[in-house]
Order: structure tokens, then C-alpha cells, then sequence
């Protein structure tokens, strides 16, 4: 069938062509098919997009990558016919089976991942298979390694470490502070982070509110170099594009496959070249895993980090409730900013973690003596030493410490009555937040007046709500009615 | 957010908005995430896609539907903010862990399908979860009734019969001579087909290339009317909305997961209003199932149908090998005609087939007496009546029998030594027909000149592939050569 070419000035980010649906109907294609269009002696295989109205049955819109492969213009006309589907679709289907795929067939896989060859609904069904048959060490490591090859790779000097946490515990801001400490101790820390997928704010989402973190990676050299650390967003730099999209996948069900999160976690340290890596998995009652899941983690996270000649070490954490007191972008910011100036009223359960992290690392890279990490850590938070540090790297990501506004909505939860807190939901106060507007309101989130254990008066402030818009506010005080989020004894 | 809505003239079938690639980072939303879109009073949910170039970081390009149910115009300012993901979405979640769900809950995700409320991404997984877990008898009527109640429904009167084959088998085309036979002897038959997925032709095809296949319910009830029996495509009538969707996201991996095959059968021949149903099961080597297969296949298909209230009978037959000559629309058309002409080279074993199937729905509906069903329909074929019938169906559907024209490109394959045919794989000769164009190109295909158990002499007509372009029928050779798609012993 030969078409006419409409162009759409649309970049798609892969090879689309829309159809008239009549056209389709004759060609006897679907949305997310593939045909393939050729010109002359040029041919690119591009997936369906079928519509009414937006184009005639003799015409094809088809996006910017197929006017580029092919040298042509809007107005000429391509041959289209139909084609199979690539490999990687047979491989994905024999993996929800549940047989292994072997090194060459993970890496196809991910390679179509990486170049848009596959569709959203083929990559869900890879997911699926991960997430129903699970995957061997070696399946992971072959996942790992084809993540890293088919990404950036930084290449640093100097003893370079880093801390991942495995996420779901709101508040938990540690990465900032730890970094800040650690790279004031001499380490090199090229620390990258993702945004918020269903908590209230990730690491990016936080230092976002007052620098930037979106870089290139020549920039990101040029950060590192001045500062031995950063706190970037992972996404801009294309370190590990496949995983990227395949977490984009995931959220769409709340999914997060343990051989995934493995993979995705050391392709990322592998890519940034780090040699020391802490992993803090917080474990308990609405937190991401149990205790035998944790413990479970740690077993591989160990095994796979040796087969890759990483030193690498997990901590097991309460994960059971909330850590500090302010959970979004700008209240977390601030939770941070206490603690390294060391003022009264910071959080010091965050502190007391960081510093115990912060041990850790200067221990297993050797800066410190077995048994004297936290103590260093400790001088290095008290003396300034850290706080200099952090403002020098967010000055060198080019930002600053003013200006920090809270959103200009909000309301105080008070306790219906005397006791002790015995419990705040994790998964509830992050999606509470969500309602709230984080991560996208940088202003918006709770502040825990208290947490877990601490004894309440009636009518004492337990919490309080932050929004930048009334209605934002007004659903989140409709849903905190709803559910039980606190337990109070 | 607020953004100046950009009109595409963009039917997408669903909500589709797209933003810019800053805006949408600067929301923090992904490919196929949702947004709500408001203005005024109203609002609507709308599925994302990302776009460089197209439109500027304060527009939104929106699809005719959002146009629509906003009573908005292009120009005019939109709010733009997060939302959740539809209930269906934790349904489906909930079915991927394998907990079974309720009539209501299988309800709402395919409300959510039909209403396009769901992506493919998403309905990708419903299909894991299906493939993976099974389904209970229970949830497949659930799932029978969901499918049956989001589409159209015919009301006929009189004894209405239908058949169904379950697929697989190359060249199996009886439905055109059961119709034929069981409408001249005075059942109803509203026999509704698909259209190929992964074999050469679906009867819809196939009939597509001498009559119209597409219509509506009104059209289709003054077919009935006219002629007790209609051949049509399945897909336009909008009988299963809900099943035609799930089976385009299902063919992206060729899967065909048991409950949703059961479901797909039996909630379309609800919608046709068949009281009678026989259902071939093909198996075998190379077929779709097994011998276990077939026989699990039948105890659900004849438990569900009695929970319905349909007279349902299944039947096992050799699906080791491909039967009738032709292979292709055109091929397989030629072959039926030459069984309803009753000329001397029409292929036994497709007329005998179609006999002995027409028997059964003529004793199950009590047409003729038990013993004598297949007698009674040979009668009617040799008679001409059943010819004449055909003939009175193809033109009610505005078809003719004349200028069927095989592909102008030909190659007769020769045997390679003296032997016997051991056996013809039909996945291989169905994949192989596909590349020399079927379903697409009419004309071309497969003609066996001699089938299984058949004797043969070195040099002597195995088959003759026919294509519509040289390229086609070079690339089939090729293939053909790689392949054991015959075994000679």
C-alpha cells in the first residue's frame, strides 16, 4: 500500500505512524502493531497509532524519527506493509513462561527497551514475567550488566561510595546529610536519586526545592570535581535508560519486582563507578518489606555486589513508621537544614540515623578505624564541617538556601485524647501527602509534631497539613477522616 | 497547572492529551500516567503522552473526546493537576497476586476496557494476570457476563445454532459449508467471525474476498431475515467491544490464555442469541492444544454453557495437520465452492468434516432425528440446496462469485525424493502463508497438492505458494528452505 506522508512535527521518542482508521481496517492492524515503511531503499519499522478525523485514508502521519531514518518529507509517498515482531516479543513471551533467559536474550531485550522498539503493553508483559516467575542471581546479573551497557557510565577517581536506601518509609531524608558528611571526610560521592514513584518526595523531588538537579553528565564531572560529591536526579543523566523506563512501566500497577529493584538499584552504583555501596532496607509494619524479605534482599544484594567486585554492605532499619519530623519536597529540606546547623528543634532520630550511615561508609572505605566511624561522623556533623559541605554543593548545582516557602494552606491536627502514639502508617501519611500536592507542590506535605511512642495530650498538635491550594488541602482533610492513619493507645 | 488547549482534530478513542516534555516533567507525569482536566465545573480524565516540538510548554494538545466533554474549544485555558489511577488498576494488581475477584470487580475493569479507561500497558497486565493465575468456572462467567453487558445484543427468533472452531488447523474452513447446509435446513444461524491473528486467513477474511463483512446490527438483522444465516466479521458489530480489545493486546504476544478463549466464545455466541452451540476442538501435534487440552477445553465449555442455559456440544478432531487444499482467502474459497459445486477435485477430507459437524447441530437441535443428521446433510450439499443457499447469502451481503483471482506470482514446490507424507506442521504453513501475504493479499497462499499420509514421487507437485508480489513470494522461499514444514518418509 503506498501512503502519503503528513508530518506531524511530533517526536514521539520512537517511530510512530498514524493511520486513518479505514486504512488500518485494510491493512488489518491494530494500535501498537508494527508495519514497515519504506522509501526507496530506506525502511523503518514503526508502531500504529490509528485515528479518525486527524488524517486522510491516503495519508500516514508519521512522527520525526521515520522523516529522519528515511531522508523524507512530508508530502512524499512510502510503501507500508506489514511486519512481524521483533525477537525480543518471543523472548518476553518465554520468560512469563518461566524459563530463563540466558545473557544474549536479556540483553536483546533491554536493547529494544533502550531504542522504543517495544511498545508500553510489551514491556508491561516483561514486568509481569519478572514479577510471576521471578529471576536466578545469574538472570539478574545478565539484567544488571545489560542496564550498564546500554547506558553511560561515569568513570571516577579517588575512593568512590554511595548509599541507596530501598524507599518506603515517608521523612526518611538520611542521603543528603550522609553525603554531605561523607565527602567532608574525603570520600568521592556521585550520588544520583530518583524522584518520588508513590511516596510523598525522593531525594531529587527534596534538593529540587532549592537547586537544580537536572544535569548533563560533562556537568556532572565538572560538580563532582569541585565538590567530590553531587545530589542529582538519575532520569537526566541516561545512566540507566532501560531501567528508567521500565520503572515508568511498574508505577502503572504499584509494582516493584524484587530481581528488578536488585537490578536496578546496582546498575545504577555500577554506572556512576562506585566501589563501596551501603544499602539501608527498611524493614516492618507498612514499610516496603518484611523482616525475611529484608533479610532476603540482603543475601542477594551481597551475593550479586561480590560477582561484581563491590564492596557492599546492608544495614536492616525500622521501617515501621515515619523518620523526622517533616514529610515533602520544602519541610524535608528543612528537617535537613536543622541537622546540619545543629539547631534545637531538629529531628534526632534523622540525625542518629544519618550518623550511624555516615559510620558505616567511613568505616568500610577505610577513612576511619573499625569502631570509630560514627564518633567521626559525629565531629564532622558538629563542627560544620558538613553543613559547609552541603552548601558548597548546592552551590555548585546552582542553588541556594533562601526562600524556602511552606505552603500557604494549612491545618492542625489535634489528638482526640490522652495516650501514646503507637503507630503512623507509612503508606498512608505518603499518599496523604500525595493529596496534599508532593512532590509536584514543593511547598506542600506534613510536619509531625509527634511519632511513634511519644505521649500526646488531648487536644495537643499532632500534626500539621501543608498546601498550596485550598482544594488540595480540603480533600486531604476529607481523606485523613476517612482512614486510620494514627493509632493513639 | 494552567495551559491554552491546541485541538489536533485528534479522535484518539480515548481522552489522549499531550504535553509538552517540560510540562510534563515540571508535573512529574509519564507516558500513559493520567491527568485531570478541568474547566469550570467539568472535568475529565485523561491519559498522557509526551511530545517534543509539537506544542509549547503552555499548551496541551487534547483529543476530539476531551473537546467534547469539556465543551471547550481550542484557544481557550484548561486546569491541569494529578489524579489517581482508575479502581480497576488495584483490581488488576489484585488478579496478578492471584486473588480471584468478584463479579463486580471483573465489571469494572472491563466497563473500564470498553470505556477506553484503561491503557494497553494496563490491560497487558489484566491478560498476565489471566495467563498466570487461571481463572475460576465462577470468574469466567463473571467475565461472560462483564463482556456480554458492555456490548450489543442480537434478539432472533426460531431454532439459532451456531459452530465455532477453537482454531489452529491451516485451511480449515468448514463454517461457510455448515452455514450453508444447516440454514437450508431451516435453523437460524448468525454466525459471526473473526479475522486472522496468527494463522494464514479467519473465515471473516476469507469471505471478505467474494462479499462485505462489515455492518451493523440493523444490517445484519435484514441479512437474517433474508436469508436465516449472515457470514460477517465479529469485530464492527460491537458484540464484544471489551473482547475485541483484550485479544489485540493478547496477540502482541500470541497468547491465548484458556478462561479468556472460554469467555470469548461463549459471551459472543450470547450476544448472537445462540440456543445451540457445537464447538470443534482441534488437537494434536502442531494444532493448539492437546489431547488433555481438548478434553479440559470441553468439561468447561459444556459446564459454563449449562450454567447459561446453552445446548452446547464439543467435539475433538485430528488438528495435526492442515485440511482442504487451500490455504488463503481465495485458496480456501476456491476449495469451498468446489465442495458446494460438488466438483471432481474438491478436497474430501474438508467436505467430510463439514458433514459430519453439520450432522451434529442438525440431530442437537432435533432438525432430524438422532442417527441421521450427516445423511440429511449430505443430502442437502449434493442436492445443490445448500449451494444455492451459500449463493443467496454472499449476495445479501452484497458479494458475487465471480473474479477470484489468485496472486499473479507462483512457485510449485517439488518433492525431493519417492515416500510418504508424514506429517505437515501448521504453525510453520500458517507463518509461511503470512509471509507470502495472507490475510491482507487475497490471492495469496498455500495449495497443497497433497496432504498428509498422501504417497509421492520424487519431482512430483508437493504444494504451489502463491503471493502478490515477487518480493513476498522470494522471501516465502527462502523461509521455506530454513524450515522442516514436511516430513517425507
Amino acid at each position: 500500500m503506498r501512503l502519503k506522508i503528513k508530518s506531524l512535527k511530533f517526536a514521539a521518542g520512537r517511530p510512530v505512524a498514524i493511520l486513518n482508521n479505514e486504512t488500518a481496517k485494510q491493512l488489518n492492524v491494530h494500535v501498537d502493531d508494527r508495519i514497515l515503511v519504506k522509501k526507496g531503499k530506506g525502511s523503518v519499522v514503526a508502531v500504529i497509532d490509528i485515528a479518525k478525523g486527524l488524517i486522510k485514508k491516503e495519508e500516514i502521519a508519521v512522527s520525526q524519527e521515520i522523516l529522519k531514518d528515511l531522508k523524507a518529507k512530508s508530502g512524499e509517498r512510502v510503501s507500508v506493509e506489514l511486519t512481524f515482531h521483533p525477537e525480543s516479543v518471543n523472548l518476553i513471551h518465554k520468560k512469563l513462561n518461566c524459563i530463563p533467559l540466558n545473557e544474549k536474550e536479556l540483553t536483546k531485550i533491554i536493547k529494544d527497551i533502550v531504542e522504543n522498539a517495544l511498545t508500553e503493553a510489551e514491556i508491561a508483559y516483561f514486568v509481569s514475567s519478572i514479577y510471576k516467575c521471578g529471576m536466578s542471581i545469574k538472570e539478574i546479573e545478565y539484567l544488571i550488566k545489560a542496564i550498564v551497557k546500554t547506558g553511560k557510565r561515569l568513570r571516577l577517581r579517588g575512593k568512590v561510595a554511595d548509599k541507596h536506601s530501598i524507599g518506603g518509609v515517608a521523612g526518611n531524608r538520611t542521603t543528603p546529610i550522609v553525603v554531605s558528611i561523607c565527602s567532608s571526610a574525603g570520600l568521592v560521592i556521585p550520588k544520583t536519586s530518583s524522584r518520588a514513584i508513590t511516596s510523598a518526595a525522593g531525594t531529587a523531588d527534596v534538593i529540587e526545592s532549592i537547586a537544580k538537579v537536572e544535569f548533563s553528565v560533562p556537568q556532572l564531572y565538572k560538580i563532582i570535581k569541585k565538590t567530590k560529591a553531587c545530589l542529582v536526579w538519575g532520569g537526566s543523566l541516561g545512566l540507566a535508560p532501560a531501567d528508567d523506563k521500565i520503572i515508568q512501566i511498574e508505577r502503572l500497577l504499584n509494582l516493584d519486582p524484587e530481581p528488578q529493584l536488585l537490578a536496578s538499584i546496582l546498575a545504577k552504583k555500577i554506572a556512576v563507578d562506585s566501589k563501596y555501596v551501603l544499602i539501608d532496607i527498611p524493614y516492618g509494619k507498612s514499610a516496603k518489606v518484611s523482616k525475611p524479605g529484608a533479610l532476603r534482599l540482603k543475601r542477594k544484594f551481597e551475593k550479586i555486589a561480590k560477582d561484581f567486585k563491590i564492596k557492599l554492605k546492608c544495614i536492616l532499619t525500622d521501617g515501621s513508621h515515619p523518620i523526622g519530623k517533616g514529610i515533602g519536597p520544602v519541610l524535608e529540606i528543612k528537617d535537613i537544614l536543622s541537622i546540619l546547623k545543629q539547631t534545637p528543634e531538629r529531628p534526632l532520630d534523622l540525625e542518629k540515623k544519618s550518623l550511624m550511615l555516615s559510620g558505616i561508609i567511613l568505616e568500610m572505605t577505610g577513612k576511619v578505624k573499625k569502631g570509630h566511624g560514627e564518633e567521626i561522623a559525629k565531629k564532622i556533623l558538629t563542627s560544620g564541617k558538613a553543613f559547609k559541605k552541603f552548601q558548597e554543593i548546592i552551590k555548585a548545582q546552582g542553588g541556594h538556601l533562601n526562600s524556602l516557602r511552606l505552603g500557604k494552606f494549612s491545618k492542625e491536627i489535634l489528638s482526640p485524647r490522652n495516650g501514646k502514639i503507637l503507630e503512623i502508617d507509612n503508606k498512608k501519611i505518603n499518599f496523604l501527602a500525595r493529596v496534599l500536592g508532593c512532590p509536584a507542590d514543593k511547598g506542600a506535605g506534613i510536619y509531625l509534631h509527634k511519632n511513634k511512642n511519644d505521649k500526646i495530650k488531648k487536644q495537643e498538635k499532632i500534626m500539621t497539613f501543608y498546601a498550596e491550594s485550598e482544594d488540595k488541602l480540603k480533600q486531604a482533610i476529607k481523606f485523613y477522616k476517612k482512614i486510620e492513619m494514627i493509632k493513639i493507645k
